[in-house]
């Protein structure tokens, strides 16, 4: 994603401090939750793990239940920006393979707090029905971000081209995520990740020798 | 599909008598639910709605919980044995195509209900934990079918592309499905689906003309 961060510059301290302080509380939340389930740990729990205030808390989400969710909005803020300003020539699943590539950098080090939410939500299913409410939510969001960079008319329905990208994109993600836990730490993700899309561009036809390492 | 139904020839009467009834019980259950809730929904009442007895009902469903889900394992075990059967020479995304669109002739007529069963999980969120662990383990069958079909190993861990083949089909009919929901009666619903596909196996190549109809 250079064409975003050589527009914006480097995010400062101060934008990185607070992206690291909602980290800190979201993990904090779901370990908590994973061992006392999500009902029972309080706001207060969650800050004093994370070392801020409960009033700090709430600079960062809006209700007790969002910490959990672990979906960070400005992530799908900053994909879509890249569908708005990479250049024309560079085609769209291009660009949002590059895109999402920058954001999953951690997901080595994340891999562990994911595998915990899973469990918080099986245990507490209102907890996934929001989380499943925000994720259609990006869906859609990322599929009219595809239909703009392709030039569809403002009030035009998402055709299906474009929601199918974000889709298909979207379960291409995962399916790489899981894969790639499977097989740490003997191939690096970013090589899973590539090897995802490439299969997505080359038009899914199968690879020349079964595809079981 | 025609070379599963050549194969085991028109589904004899019983069973079709068989299948229409798990149909009237499943519908039964999701339009009481709809009204009701899930957890005030009686399996006498939904039995009773679909003219059959409680023995019956359990003939049909293991559980309560079992009829609003509206997951129909012999449609897994159908697209599965078409991996198997259908000739080497077929690539396996136009396998899947093709029994999958044989499994949503009736995709036009349970339109509602289906709408119905997502206000269903809606309010009853053990519900759509059930359902989505229902829908990942079938993910999970298909992949170790294509996986198979591909030529896998026994024992061999299935690979990246047998379970992106899985997701993206999925993804894939999921999106054909609400495309077609909100252009309907515009069009066939064959139309959309076959579209679909074809973008997948050109390489998800944006359309010449923004895809906005």
């Amino acid at each position: 994603m250079q064409y975003v961060k050589s527009k914006d510059g480097v995010p400062g301290l101060r934008e990185r401090k607070k992206q690291a302080t909602k980290v800190a509380l979201s993990e904090a939340a779901v370990r908590l939750a994973a061992e006392h389930g999500a009902e029972n740990v309080t706001v207060e729990a969650i800050s004093s793990a994370a070392g801020v205030s409960p009033r700090t808390f709430f600079n960062y989400f809006e209700s007790h239940d969002d910490a959990f969710l672990m979906i960070d909005a400005e992530v799908g803020q900053r994909i879509r920006r890249a569908l708005r300003e990479a250049p024309a020539e560079i085609p769209v699943l291009e660009v949002l393979r590059d895109a999402f590539l920058a954001e999953l950098t951690d997901v080595a080090e994340r891999h562990e707090v994911w595998s915990l939410r899973a469990k918080v939500f099986q245990r507490s299913p209102y907890l996934l029905v929001r989380g499943l409410g925000a994720h259609m939510a990006e869906e859609r969001e990322l599929a009219q971000a595809v239909a703009d960079r392709l030039g569809s008319a403002a009030g035009d329905r998402v055709g299906l081209y474009p929601r199918l990208v974000a889709s298909v994109a979207t379960a291409a993600i995962r399916t790489s995520i899981e894969d790639w836990c499977e097989r740490t730490p003997d191939v690096e993700f970013a090589e899973v990740f590539r090897a995802t899309f490439a299969h997505l561009t080359s038009g899914m036809t199968p690879p020349d020798t079964p595809d079981t390492r």
